[in-house]
C-alpha cells in the first residue's frame, strides 16, 4: 500500500517506519527530520527490538509525493489548520486518510475538508517520544484502535487492521471510534494536563496519595462527560482502576505534552481539553477539575 | 505599651514601625534582619508616607525581652511550631497575643499553648513585602480587623483598636471574628494560592477572562464553606464581586506566597488551605477547586 505520513513526531515516525519494515510503500513528509533522515535513513529504538531504515523516502511539500492510498497523520492538533495545504496533495479518488492524532475534533476537521467517507480514525497508545533527527524512541505498546467516522465499509478497517499487524502493531477495529475516543481521553486529560502544568513526569504524580486522587477525580469527570455522549456502552469507573495500572507499570514517563512545554512548543489544548469539554457542556455535563486544568495550563503557558 | 513583635516578616516590621512611631514600646525579634535593624534602624517606605526610625530595639532571643503587654504575632504560620520557644517567654500574668498571622487555626493552636482569653485575632488586609534588610515596603491598604478568641472582655478590644488607629492603622474590632477570617480567605485561597502555583502576579490572573472565571468559582467554594460555620451573619456572594474590584485596584501585585515560592521558603498550605478544606468537609461542603489548588500546589514545591 502506498503511504503518506504526515505530521511526522515520533508517533508518525514509528508508525511509518514499522510499516515500511513490513513492506509498504511509505513516504515521509518531513520538516525538522528532513536532512538527517534522507541522507541517514531512520533509527528506531524500541522494547519490542531496535531496527535501523537505511533507505526512506523523505519529502519536504506533499506535492512531491503526490497521490497515495492512505493518509497517516500524525500532525500535532494544534497545525490542523495545515490539513488543506499538507494533505489536499495526497488526496485521489480512493484515498484514505487516517489520523492517529490525539483528543477529540480531528475527523470531524478532516471530514469538512475531505469526503466524511474517507476518513478513519485511530486511537493510538502509543510511548514514543522523538531523539536527535532521525531517531525515535520507543518505550511502551503501540497499540491502535481503529473506527470508521462514517460507517460504511467495514472490511476496508479489516485490512486496515490486518496491515499494521503484520507490521507488528496490536490493532483492532471497532463500530464506537468516539466511545475509544473518549477512552483515551480518560488517560490523556489527567497526566497530559497535570504533567505538562507542573513538569513533572507520570511517576511524580503516582507517588503521592493526593495527587493519585486527583488523577481519579479527573478520570471520573472525563467519563461522566463520555458517558453522556449516547455512546454504544457507557464506560464503568472500573476503568479507572485500569488506566491507573497501567500508569504504575510505565515508569518514568513523560507525556507528549509535557515535553511540548518543556521543548516550548505549542500545546494540545483545543483537541484534549477544550473540545471535551465543550461536548461535556452540550449535555449539561460540568467538569470542574478539567475546566481548572485547562485554564491553569493555557495561563501557564501564556 | 510594652509590645513584642514576633515573626518580623514585611507585615510585622510594618505594624511594629507604626506603633513605635505614635509612642508604643515596641521590641522586635528578628533573625534575617537583626545586624541591620540593630545598626541602622528601621526604613519604612509606604503609600502612606516613608518614614525612618533609627532607634528600634532589637533581639535575638525572646528571652532578652523578657513580658510584656502585648505579643504582636506575625510569623509565617508553617513556623507555628515555634510559638512555645517563642512566645513563651514574653508571657506575663496579663500579656495579651494578638496573632495577624494568615489562615484559620492559629488563634486555636496559641489557645492549646497559652490561656485562652489572652488570645486575640487580628485579620490584615495588608499590601507589604521586605526590602533589604532593615527595610519593608507598604504598597497597599493596612486595615485590620480584632477579635478575641473567646469573647471576655470586648473593653481591650477598644484599647487595642485606639492603639493602632493612634499609629495610623485603619481598625475596628469585630464580636465575629471567624467570619472576618474567612471573608479574607476568599481572597487569599484563589490569588495566594494561583499566583504561587503560576508564578505571576494578581495582574495577569485578572487580564484573562478564563483565570477571573476560575478566581471567581474559588471564591464562591470558599463562601460556601464559609457559610456552613455558623457565622453570625452569610458572607454574601456579591462580596465576590467586591474582592474582584478590590484586586482590579492592586496593580502588579504579588501575594505573599508567590513570594515565598519564588525566594524558596515554605508555603503557608496547611494555615490557608488544609484548614479551610477541613472546616468544609466537617459540614459536608466539598471545595474541588480548592483541593486541586492545594494538591498542586504542595506537589509543586515538592
Amino acid at each position: 500500500m502506498q503511504i503518506a505520513v504526515v505530521g511526522a513526531g515520533a508517533l508518525g515516525l514509528f508508525y511509518g517506519a514499522l510499516l515500511q519494515r513490513s513492506g509498504e510503500d511509505v513516504h515521509f513528509l518531513l520538516r525538522r527530520d528532513y536532512n538527517a533522515i534522507s541522507s541517514q535513513g531512520l533509527k528506531v529504538f524500541s522494547t519490542f527490538g531496535d531496527f535501523s531504515l537505511p533507505k526512506v523516502h523523505a519529502y519536504r511539500a506533499p506535492q512531491e509525493i503526490g497521490t497515495v492510498d492512505l493518509v497517516l497523520v500524525g500532525l500535532k492538533t494544534f497545525a490542523n489548520s495545515s490539513y488543506e495545504e499538507l494533505i489536499g496533495p495526497l488526496v485521489g479518488e480512493h484515498t484514505q486518510i487516517l489520523t492517529l492524532q490525539n483528543g477529540l475534533g480531528n475527523e470531524e476537521a478532516l471530514a469538512m475538508l475531505f469526503k466524511e467517507e474517507r476518513i478513519i480514525g485511530g486511537v493510538a497508545f502509543l510511548c514514543a517520544n522523538r531523539g536527535v533527527s532521525g531517531e525515535v524512541h520507543h518505550m511502551g505498546p503501540s497499540r491502535i484502535v481503529l473506527g470508521e467516522l462514517k460507517q460504511c465499509d467495514r472490511s476496508r478497517l479489516d485490512r486496515l487492521t490486518a496491515m499494521f499487524t503484520r507490521a507488528g502493531v496490536e490493532c483492532r477495529a471497532t463500530d464506537d471510534l468516539r466511545r475509544n475516543r473518549w477512552e483515551k481521553l480518560v488517560w490523556n486529560i489527567p497526566f497530559n494536563g497535570l504533567c505538562a502544568l507542573l513538569l513533572q513526569p507520570v511517576t511524580s504524580l503516582l507517588a503521592q496519595p493526593a495527587t493519585r486522587s486527583l488523577v481519579r477525580e479527573i478520570m471520573v469527570e472525563v467519563i461522566s462527560a463520555a458517558n453522556a455522549q449516547q455512546l454504544s456502552k457507557p464506560i464503568s469507573n472500573a476503568f479507572v482502576d485500569s488506566m491507573m495500572e497501567f500508569t504504575d507499570r510505565m515508569g518514568e514517563y513523560r507525556p507528549s505534552m509535557q515535553i511540548d512545554r518543556e521543548e516550548g512548543r505549542q500545546l494540545e489544548i483545543t483537541a484534549i481539553f477544550k473540545i471535551p469539554l465543550e461536548y461535556g457542556q452540550r449535555q449539561g455535563v460540568r467538569m470542574p477539575r478539567i475546566e481548572m486544568l485547562s485554564t491553569l495550563l493555557e495561563q501557564a503557558v501564556g
